[in-house]
């Protein structure tokens, strides 16, 4: 294809047009940067994806990796050249400290670069985005010598890491993880257990695989309060392998790119001690676990709005692109068959196709980045009361940041196969692919019912309500902004609907937690993170919107447009969601499974 | 998986409890037939279906048909002897008349049968889906030694049957098809040009296949009045090859058992005669032939929305034996982490999720069944009159059943992932590949947005609007028949919102007609045809439910929640649609091209 992987104009206009990204150099923190180094590490991103990313991605898919009968990946050989190129960049520790040979770039920024990549090739960004994700937590957690003995060579792109949670009896409950640690005398602990749907699981591509892996450690209680982290590395720090075994590969419909494996810790295959387990390296304090994890579990939840985004985006480019150049039938009216064929974007569906794609997909595209400069503000805005904010606002966002581009961006890839027609369904074009890709993302890091559930069970409850009225309060400055007397007539009446759905989501939050029965307060709460989705992105809209203002051309008419669409095609879903809500409807409680 | 291919008590309650098709009996054409021989005609689907197109639907995903140097097509040897089984039970001539060699079966009860086998495997089933409805079109439309020649081989099972309608370069705009016949002065003619998306296009399946081609014939004008229609066989009658020559084969995302491929007729690779072209023979008249084939689209648009429910209730059922069988977490409100884990089906995001799936392909089935006793209706009723009247619902109904299947039996698709969370994403489940069997669904027989303009553009105006009123008044007369004084709240309740929905429809359809500009009338032509399909489904869900009147037990309690949950979570979504179409929306129209 000859559409460029992603928009270089939408990414200037939201990083510095609307969210002012250049005014972080002010910052101590990244005060050696300028916007040039921004733009620099931009542009660096898209070069590298669009020259070693994305020409094998189709060649990815069809060749997923295999396991070999001596228990090792097969991995076609572009992937490593790739990531190669990745870790050699230094892009891996864009965001990390000078000292730890980092970059000091704002989040923000690296993100920006970061899509470029996710964006080529989904499968093959999956092993530096869990790296980056991993390093974090170990800077924020691990010890002096953990840091210099696993983050730094992942800094380098030498070492790999993976986040290892899942167990094939237990998914998405962590309570019922069965994974064992135990204290080996000598400072280590001997892990044992089978741990699946490990990304990056196992693979040739690096030097190392740091497994950060939850396990519970004798007298932890039961429950996610006994779990404890451990770095599990595949190989020990003198050279020796680590019994750490790779028992099979999932064979996926999509995200073929990266290893998805089935592992086990100290089954044996490589003793390292009399005793059995494999050697693992305590994180912080024990039964803390989970706490440390959530830190990592957060940021990849982040992240897979991201790959969701930048695939929905990558998707929406080619239906574009394909839009302009194909020509078929003709416009509404035009009763001569002799007249020539139009292209396709011509047609008025196909412009309704387009403008759900881009409001998705740009408006996702805003979301991260938004949410990625709040991971910026929380580390080093002014005060401590502007880091809290910060922290308190990403809190609640980031179930929506994750959800709601794995709904919605994979909706753009579905209307971009539609654009496509028969063609789209074909493996010539890159589009199934894609639709194939960006399914996994409303499943892995926590489901989209569990996204809902940590929505509404805990992230508008916590703090006595405090991160939703945040939210609230944040969405209000927005509409605030908004001069009657000098807005267009579109505008001041897109900032009363917010207006009116952000009192909805309020008022349908307190009816929701007034019901006496838990059961019935959280039986919908997978329609209130869509509902409340859809309010978090026309108010991100309405940002957008304002960004343009006085501004002329066809960017920022295609802008208002977008904004136009969402408000008149999206924003409206809510109302039934919001009605149904505020019933606290019975239907899904009372359905009795015989029933099926 | 151990779940059953589609439900049996289902098709009871519709076909027997709801659609009362044993009174079709008592019609002379059907009166050799009993309830027993319907029975048995569908237990023999079930038979054949579960065990020879079943096993196979996998193998056939993964061992797509190849072209094999010689132009010949490699396919797995499970397919054709699966479709000799199909052939050898005679149900390709299910409902033919008993002079053809049919079993003169009601169209419903074929269906019912048939639709086994596109549950079982989309793919294999694709081949007599197709030739059934080619043979339709003959025994309509043939000649008497057409009929011989062409129609008996297929009605035994050794012929297939194709449509060729499609070419490169115009997929949906048969206005510009360019495929010429020329008379070749005795009586037959030479068809020469390129066909593209043809489904069963080629394979060694069957002793011959015979192709339907829309061609132009010199003299016919431009555009599709100047269409015939022409029988061009791949051997003649002779046995010789005619020039039909298999170019490639579509690799697809799905449906990968059914060959769809690109064919030339006429390129002088099987040199016919000292004049070019593949030897055709005429259907019918001259410049008749859109007329014609719109016989066979329309059944096979009915045929698509079959496909695509039979593919979203058998991935309904694969879920729902998972949310059985599989353990995972605690009911809301269970501190308790060291109690069992509980059934999936015991969550209630699940249950949701559930009754989503059950909703959407329960309610698709029975319209889809609803439709079908129509075809009966058009052909053995009574009078006239209901004849007549049987013609225009189902020419109202059809966009309907077509995209409306395809657009949520899909998303049962996706919901059976999203309840299987990884697992389903992976291989090893069957439920990856029905969602990617089941994206076809929404392009091929006319893509959605045709879909819509036939709906919106032709539909539900042609004959000043008889079409429209006509549903209008079928569905008031099912509201008419809850009797308030009797029926359960919920029932009455459910009956004024039907009807409060259908006067938004038939408003909503005079306002956009009132537009003075046919662009924007048919601006939002996708919109009106999911509200439109979510009204025809609520009215559905409501006839479905009438018919569980005074019955008890598990089965009807599962029908009333569904019913229930179509009520509350579904039909809503049509209230912003409506306040969308109503408002004349130009975003679609005004935006440019440009802007993108």
């Amino acid at each position: 294809m000859s559409s460029p992987i992603l928009s270089r104009r939408d990414l200037d206009f939201l990083l510095y047009e609307w969210l002012d990204v250049a005014a972080l150099t002010a910052r101590p923190r990244f005060s050696e940067h300028s916007k040039d180094t921004f733009d620099a590490v931009i542009d660096l991103g898209a070069d590298i994806a669009t020259k070693r990313f994305r020409p094998h991605n189709k060649k990815s898919d069809t060749n997923e990796p295999m396991m070999r009968p001596d228990g090792t990946v097969e991995l076609i050989p572009e992937i490593k050249d790739a990531l190669d190129a990745f870790g050699e960049a230094g892009l891996v520790a864009a965001t990390f400290d000078e000292a730890l040979g980092g970059l000091q770039l704002p989040t923000a920024v690296a993100r920006a670069s970061l899509l470029w990549f996710q964006a080529a090739n989904a499968g093959t960004s999956a092993y530096p985005v869990l790296t980056i994700a991993n390093a974090n937590l170990l800077a924020e957690h691990a010890s002096a010598s953990q840091i210099d003995t696993y983050l730094r060579p992942m800094l380098e792109g030498r070492f790999f890491g993976t986040m290892c949670l899942s167990e094939p009896h237990a998914g998405s409950s962590l309570t019922d993880v069965t994974t064992k640690a135990r204290p080996a005398g000598d400072g280590t602990y001997r892990v044992t257990g089978t741990k699946m749907w490990i990304t990056g699981g196992d693979h040739e591509l690096t030097e190392n695989i740091v497994h950060l892996v939850l396990a519970k450690v004798p007298g932890g209680g039961p429950g996610v309060h006994g779990l404890s982290l451990f770095i599990v590395p595949k190989y020990l720090p003198d050279g020796t392998r680590n019994d750490v075994t790779l028992v099979s590969l999932n064979h996926k419909m999509g995200n073929r790119g990266a290893t998805n494996a089935l592992l086990n810790f100290g089954d044996g295959t490589y003793p390292v001690s009399d005793e059995a387990g494999a050697i693992g390296y305590l994180v912080g304090d024990e039964h803390r676990g989970l706490t440390y994890m959530f830190h990592m579990m957060n940021e990849v939840r982040i992240d897979v709005g991201l790959v969701a985004t930048a695939v929905g985006y990558t998707g929406f480019l080619q239906a574009l692109e394909y839009a302009k150049v194909r020509t078929q039938g003709r416009k509404t009216g035009e009763k001569n068959p002799s007249s020539h064929p139009v292209p396709l974007i011509e047609h008025t569906d196909v412009k309704r196709m387009l403008l759900a794609q881009k409001s998705y997909v740009e408006g996702a595209l805003a979301l991260g980045l938004y949410c990625s400069l709040l991971v910026d503000e929380q580390q080093t805005a002014d005060t401590h009361e502007q880091r809290t904010r910060a922290t308190l606002l990403l809190d609640v966002l980031t179930p929506i940041s994750k959800s709601w581009p794995a709904q919605w961006c994979l909706e753009a890839n579905s209307l971009a196969i539609q654009v496509h027609g028969g063609y789209g369904y074909t493996r010539d074009y890159d589009v199934e692919q894609l639709y194939r890709d960006n399914r996994l993302n409303a499943i892995h890091e926590g489901t989209h019912g569990i996204q809902g559930l940590d929505l509404l069970g805990r992230k508008v409850v916590m703090q006595e309500g405090a991160g939703l009225q945040l939210l609230v309060d944040t969405i209000g400055q927005t509409i605030a902004r908004v001069d009657e007397s000098r807005a267009a007539a579109d505008t001041a009446g897109y900032a009363k609907e917010l207006g009116a759905a952000v009192e909805r989501l309020t008022a349908v939050t307190s009816t929701l937690w007034s019901a006496n029965d838990v059961a019935v307060t959280l039986a919908n709460s997978s329609i209130y993170l869509e509902a409340a989705g859809h309010v978090v992105l026309a108010w991100i809209w309405l940002e957008q919107l304002l960004a343009t203002d006085g501004k002329d051309g066809d960017f920022y008419n295609g802008k208002r447009a977008a904004a136009q669409y969402f408000y008149h095609y999206e924003l409206p879903k809510t109302a039934p969601q919001f009605d149904l809500l505020s019933s606290l409807d019975r239907t899904t409680v009372d359905v009795r499974p015989d029933w099926f």
